[in-house]
């Protein structure tokens, strides 16, 4: 190890190579806190050329690397709990010019989602991709994590703004496709490969990505449901009948009660409901009279509309208080689920009592993105140090055919729940890409897949 | 072969097994006439079980498949042009009821795209990618293809409405996705790997599709400019203003020419000019004013807005009649490239002469989709037996940092220019992706990577 820290430190710099425990501290700690390690160095490349330098050095010694980008993963995927050098990627940060024919945008991968947002919004463009830790989260993380965020239902995830990357192998080879080629049917598409695959395939250097067109209206309303099922079927009404939608969350009558007793909010409805769908929608024309005339379709029991920016940050407040409010429950075991959606009705009702079978004084609180089948499950009052309720609910998940990680990734915290929802061919597949592309296993070799044996 | 035969009989019964040549001769010519091969047998499985029966069959053997599924590819992909057995995936043409709440559907391969357009339109919803060939193109052929279509700008190709895919592995091992999560962050995603694979990776048996929300308005207009630089420059802010954008095609004054002549049609303009972009809108709330308003602000010579149906067919036709008007010019040598934007118009300008260095006397014809950068040149006048004119205009493709192959694929056809486009690193990433899913390369093993050697 010695000997290769001193071979980094002649190929890009001494200064770049951090080994000081001090200066390293923030890079083997996620920022929950709850995955914490040790690395022997934290690589700061600054070229592209230099992480090429850096994964030869690397993979002729096998040694283990975890490439980083902000390190606000939730799952314990961009921190070195075994011990791997860290690939810190952060000094990559170019950003060219948006391109106007196209409304492409160049960026490496240390960018940040702020900036990259900021970026398209001065060319008169939007980056569709936005999350809570857009300031620090950055574009090779989340192309690496394929992240998902507020506007998955319009937009997609980060997979769906990629025209192209460019990555450097494990041996150093580097794959370039900037040309921003919307059709380019040749070969496999290894953009798409590598996103999504958490940093163990390759390293994303940069990326060429897609930007939309900036909605100039947007309105929000908030509909009543009597049951959780009348809130989901109103939810496929509004998606085919709305084109501008963008947002459509979900939350229950407990959350409501929740957030309005906490945060001393004003009920919106002066009648008692079971579930509540908050949809957005926005667009270059105003959208008001198309949800309008969709809300008059859904049989809602009750509906409030904002009709000014004060009255629609308002309505979003029911739903975004949650996590605030249940935090000041204690601190919670938060699992990010996705559900078929003719499954998340069951779900939702049924998974407290799989938890109460396990933890009788916990509290459930459940919320999320109606539209995408996103459930986010909340347990309070819960010493939720070991894992028996985080299995009860995951394996409740594979039973009902949904995902135990919707948008977060498996990192390192869900490795031993992915047998639940992956058949062994499919495990078996994606060890022989890992293989066929990493034979050394250096690049991310903790995370994603379960462990062998 | 006799003995595979015999056992391919014993486990899908023997009417599915065809090896009567008037039987095979439909599946052993694609239907321009260009591709033609011969085959032992076409095995058509009614079932997954079926597929898997005859694939674990092939792999023991190491008797190579071409995967087929509408015949309609152009690149000469899914025809036994080295002796292959034909796996004929039409009669797997199962179509689920579409999900109302998330608008999702879940096809087998062999459903074709305008049957399932149909069934989305039943429902409420459209299913997005649309092409001449729907009535014959399949569900599997065109993710294997990742096709393209008229609405790309808009939708994507078919890679953005793949949710998830079933499909066999060279050895019989089966990957299912069926179940519509939206958000899945769970291992690689296979299903994106395979799209745009042309079957060298896997056989695709259904897939789970994204439906969109079906527009009530649509909106056409003709723009006409005095240079290719100035439509392109109008195509980038008419898709920054205006979101509702579905099809922005250009043609060039020569073919409007042709066609004006060929078909005896009306002038679309008083005046002369050099490059005209077909724009069209649609949307579920009427999308002219915002149309109207983007398309003062673009600059355009001269501009024709269709007021009701008849009008836009007669816009349409203007550039539908290209391919017809070019044909009775003579049997055209068509080639399917995309350029960078800002190399579009060079390419545009530049190519005639490079094929005139060929081919004195041909005539070069230009269209294309200019939303994605998708530019169809046609060669008429030309004995295009050989390739001397084809490698010209890759080459000058390659140089300008565009796609050799923009919808239609690799195939047998585009094989020997691969290496223009892509890197030495990259073509042995490919081999080793499909070396890893298909060590005994059974599976389509004559198209998409380039020959070894």
């Amino acid at each position: 190890m010695v000997d290769l820290i001193a071979a980094l430190r002649s190929a890009i710099g001494a200064a770049q190579v951090r080994t000081d425990p001090d200066l390293v501290a923030a890079n083997v700690v996620d920022w929950t806190k709850r995955f914490e390690g040790a690395t022997p160095a934290v690589v700061r490349p600054g070229t592209v050329d230099e992480v090429v330098a850096v994964l030869r050095l690397c993979n002729e010694r096998r040694a283990a690397l975890v490439p980083q980008g902000g390190n606000t993963g939730l799952v314990g995927g961009s921190v070195p709990l075994h011990g791997e050098i860290v690939l810190d990627l952060r000094r990559l940060d170019a950003l060219e010019p948006v391109e106007p024919r196209t409304g492409q945008v160049t960026a490496q991968a240390g960018v940040t989602i702020a900036r990259l947002q900021a970026h398209a919004r001065d060319a008169g463009w939007m980056y569709a991709v936005d999350l809570g830790a857009r300031d620090v989260a950055t574009v090779g993380g989340t192309i690496a994590t394929n992240a998902g965020g507020l506007h998955v239902i319009r937009y997609g995830p980060t997979r769906r703004q990629l025209v192209g990357v460019e990555a450097v192998l494990a041996d150093g080879r580097v794959i370039r496709r900037l040309d921003g080629l919307e059709k380019d049917n040749t070969g496999y598409d290894i953009g798409q490969l590598l996103c999504g695959s958490e940093g163990t395939l390759g390293v994303v250097t940069a990326a060429r990505l897609r930007l939309v067109p900036r909605p100039a209206y947007t309105v929000v309303a908030l509909l009543a449901f009597d049951s959780i099922d009348a809130a989901l079927d109103a939810v496929g009404v509004l998606r085919r009948d709305v084109d501008a939608i963008q947002a459509l969350e979900l939350f229950l009558r407990s959350g409501l009660d929740l957030v309005c007793t906490r945060f001393e909010l004003p009920r919106p409805f002066a009648s008692e409901h079971e579930a509540f769908v908050l949809v957005e929608a926005a667009a270059l024309a105003d959208p008001t009279d198309a949800l309008a005339s969709a809300v008059g379709g859904v049989n809602a029991a009750a509906v409030a509309v904002a009709t000014d920016d004060v009255a629609a940050r308002a309505l979003w407040r029911y739903r975004e208080a949650h996590t605030e409010a249940i935090n000041l429950e204690g601190a919670p075991l938060k699992l990010d689920v996705s559900l078929p959606a003719d499954h998340i009705s069951e779900f939702m009702q049924r998974v407290p009592a799989r938890v109460h079978a396990i933890a009788p004084d916990a509290a459930v609180w459940q919320f999320g993105h109606a539209g995408d089948g996103n459930v986010h499950v909340n347990v309070t009052g819960y010493a939720h140090s070991d894992h028996p309720v985080t299995a009860a609910v995951l394996e409740y998940v594979a039973e009902l055919h949904g995902s135990i990680s919707a948008e977060h990734g498996i990192g390192t915290a869900k490795r031993p729940y992915v047998h639940l929802v992956r058949s062994p061919a499919e495990i078996a597949t994606y060890r022989a890409i890992k293989h066929a592309l990493d034979p050394f296993a250096i690049l991310n070799p903790n995370v994603l897949l379960p462990e062998a044996g």
